[in-house]
């Protein structure tokens, strides 16, 4: 058992240092490449993808609810594959049995596990960038990135906090007090890291690995048995992560309903049930606002770990060159159709306009730039398939379609066409002129590619309310364009004060919406648009606890 | 203001090594001797405090509510001291205001701060004791202990969390991404720090420093401003805290009402109002379980830190030298009359008796045995005085006449005369002797000097007993006696997994009442005792949260 841990040490000892220095680091490369995947590694991906479809996942795992199953591709067809189900009250059961032994292995014996664990998922990077496509509509190339190696950095990011934190504590202290003339106070002190014991982790439709992992190797990291409740629509990616967790648990001579797998239907739910069992006492939930905060106030048995929605927003006081900020924005709001949670819905523009280095620029000259980028983005087809991908929800699709129809309309959404899956739903942004007294309109979340160009008062006024309607409902990311170090300055203060991460100037190819392990925190924790970090220290230290005994020298 | 950084700093990195250790260090000597704390210091303590007697506290504070005071010394007195009150309303709103500042200080600064006012406090630790004494009932060596240098041993270790956690965050990053021939991508980052806001620390009437610390320190530290809560009757040690802390900072030139104290009488309490106001975002709360329960259900904006009570208990099942054993449990009940979080209820022994080094003893021997210890240990009035003190709430005296007259008495509570105080409210312990099936006598907590002495099937069943009450009802302390190593070892398992701190055969002059800063945990947070420790990494980690801002290079 000990072996896998000598076989990652060094990868561990490498994560926890990134996270420390949080410069730029990572254990698993992002190119899908044949000369780091292996030559076949790509079709071999695939056709393990194209063999599961229509057929029974097979995994020996509980199942006293049969097989369950009814995942579609936002490309246009059906998986139709069935996963072993299991009742609320037989994966509890099982998963605190599990959880015994879990529980006394060393952290360094657990680490060696989880690595070697995210070791085989990376290998199978282009299988698990099928399943995400197929079950997010992320186009190939990002579900690669964010559902492979990204995914597992931000695993290895966890496990790196939770090592650390518990490494801290030693085994076993002297405590010898000195008594004046008298011999000295002499104890002997055990400290045990104990669980909180049953953690369940309920997935997103979007990112259900990078937004799962995280919550999962925290929680197995510090002791706890998972299980993983993917929502019903995106189940493969998980199954295949339980499914390799549950081989190398019993390589290493470990009882595999360490980690198991929630399978509902959207007609007989189970999330409820599940974080509201008495057992359950660690939950990790992404997703909509409205369950995340029922969650939230209704598991007081349980930590619970949050990460929900809120209103991203860009602030526009001034740009050095209107097209390549154009660009850019123009690329945050297309990819993945905006149904990122990093994704900006709010652009706040002074009414008057703004400066640029080649003069003034009114704001319908602003707004006007970023719609003629994302016509010109998504103008040709292929690039627009690879970078909108499809739309998972049905409803954010109607949402889009509805939105189209609004008043003030700068930019319809444009609906490419797409060649290799002609049933896939796709609907470019929708840009929509509002002013800043129509907060009813653009204060609502309005998850998928619809954006709002706010005519503000002035710069002031357009901070002001971006970093108040991010207090109030929460807000992920924040972008910010200024040639002017005071406003920046100004901006930096109003965005710490609301929970908020910024992003300054950018142009070319970093966009706000990307998130790097060991470097960038994920959500704040700070605002309501989610409670946690990840990762963050506060991530994983009360995820376990301390037992002492102690005795007389 | 770095200048008292300067002074503290070798203190300070001392106190993260000794967390990380865990082995015996204090910073503040416990020993009330002339030779530390000066030829008058005794003298001075006793003369500031009865100076204070009869007048108002003076302090520059808010005060809009006037002045409010109405404590009685357990010891047979009325203070008739009168302190600066203030509503909860602006209370907060100050607490606001101030912590803006207090926010954007480095982390250093604060630290210096906090080190200058923990040692300033040091310095008037006889003053210190003395309000201890007369708002719990402490007799004066425990109050000067625990009021005093233990408390601020306790805050020190506080504070060394927190540092030591936020110390790991870079204030800024350099992020170089290769982009294969291309240049890399280069980001610049900076990490600020946040609080999480205004902070409210509600004490207790029986440790009103020692329990109100370790919060008021951890939040202060992670640069939130803190409204201290006493209760009504234990107002004097938390308002010289709050001085000494408000000279400081003036000094360092940061508005004092970074802390703040909230006082209330019996008949308008306000601590409702104050914990579930929208800006109160951390609580800490020690005290009983019932309106700790419900603060964890009722205050969802804010993060919940709370210390209740349970149900401690001894499990014998075989001793070496029964009388040493019995002397030791004898001082435990007695201490401060069972008024300790810490205190033994229930003494869980075999019906049939137990072994030890001279032969088989009965459970009637083993009952007896403590009972006789006790008897001699109060013997002697003026001892009686110093281990027992005064009964702090007359609800707990009550209490324990009450179970005087319960069924079983082994020994009635002696009722020894404080010659020094004549009012003073003495009660010694009562034991009780029940059958483990009376679980809805012993199943229940019994503040104050009352303990049972339970006739267990043997010594399995004693210890399942004390381990599932604690994990149904929560518990602190936990001691086993036994010369059986592998009993031992299934005592550690059992309390390991019911969350309860275990000592071991514990004989002369240590308790298990006793708790020491930088090497015991206090409290788990792993049963329903309490969901939070004083202090471990959980208890700071997430009072700030991290704010990030981002540009390109």
């Amino acid at each position: 058992m000990s072996e896998f841990y000598t076989l990652h040490k060094d990868t561990l000892e490498k994560a926890i240092k990134a996270k420390k220095d949080r410069g730029y680091w990572s254990a698993y490369p992002e190119t899908p490449s044949r000369k780091i995947y292996g030559e076949n590694a790509a079709k071999d991906g695939l056709a393990a993808f194209q063999a599961q479809l229509n057929n029974e996942f097979l995994m020996d795992h509980p199942n006293d609810l049969g097989l369950i199953g009814d995942e579609k591709s936002p490309y246009g067809f059906d998986l139709k594959i069935s996963y072993p189900a299991a009742s609320v009250d037989e994966l509890v059961k099982l998963s605190k049995i599990a959880g015994k032994a879990w529980a006394k292995i060393s952290i360094s014996e657990r680490a060696g596990i989880l690595l070697e664990i995210l070791k085989r998922t990376n290998a199978r990077s282009f299988e698990m960038a099928q399943a995400v496509m197929h079950t997010t509509g992320q186009a190939f190339a990002m579900a690669f990135q964010a559902g492979g190696p990204h995914a597992q950095d931000r695993a290895l990011e966890a496990v790196a906090y939770a090592y650390d934190t518990m490494a801290e504590i030693p085994a076993r202290a002297s405590w010898v007090k000195p008594q004046g003339k008298h011999d000295p106070l002499n104890m002997e002190k055990k400290f045990r890291l104990i669980p909180r014991g049953v953690s369940s982790v309920i997935g997103c439709s979007t990112f259900p690995t990078w937004n799962t992992y995280p919550g999962m190797f925290a929680s197995l990291m510090t002791g706890n048995s998972v299980i993983i409740k993917p929502l019903s629509g995106a189940i493969l990616p998980a199954a295949i992560s339980v499914k390799i967790s549950r081989e190398v648990l019993v390589e290493a001579d470990i009882d595999p309903n360490v980690i198991l797998l929630g399978v509902d239907s959207a007609d007989a739910p189970m999330t409820k049930a599940l974080v509201q069992h008495a057992d359950v006492k660690i939950i990790d939930y992404t997703g909509n606002t409205e369950f995340g905060t029922w969650i939230e106030n209704n598991a007081p048995q349980a930590q619970v770990y949050t990460e929900k929605a809120g209103l991203n927003s860009i602030v526009i006081e001034s740009v050095d060159n209107m097209r390549a900020v154009a660009g850019n924005i123009a690329f945050s709001l297309s990819l993945y159709s905006g149904q990122m949670c990093t994704t900006p819905q709010n652009i706040f523009i002074p009414k008057d306009g703004i400066e640029t280095a080649d003069g003034h620029l009114s704001f319908d000259d602003v707004t006007k730039a970023i719609a003629i980028s994302v016509e010109k983005l998504l103008g040709d087809p292929a690039r627009a398939n690879g970078i909108l991908g499809a739309i998972q929800n049905p409803a954010t699709y109607d949402r889009a379609i509805l939105a189209n129809g609004e008043a003030n309309v700068i930019l319809k959404s444009l609906e490419p066409k797409n060649e290799e899956f002609e049933g896939a739903r796709m609907v470019g942004p929708v840009l929509i002129k509002v002013d800043a007294s129509q907060s009813d309109i653009y204060e609502t979340e309005k998850f998928g590619p619809i954006s709002y160009m706010i005519a503000c008062d002035n710069a002031e006024h357009a901070l002001e309310l971006a970093a108040s309607g991010a207090s109030q409902h929460g807000a992920i990311t924040a972008a910010v364009y200024s040639q002017n170090e005071a406003f920046i300055e100004q901006t930096e203060d109003a965005f710490a004060d609301a929970g908020v991460a910024l992003s300054c100037n950018l142009v070319g190819n970093i966009f706000v919406n990307q998130s790097a392990a060991f470097s960038d925190y994920h959500v704040s924790g700070a605002n309501p648009a989610g409670n946690a970090c990840l990762s963050d220290t506060a991530y994983v230290a009360n995820r376990f606890r301390v037992a002492a005994s102690r005795k007389l020298v």
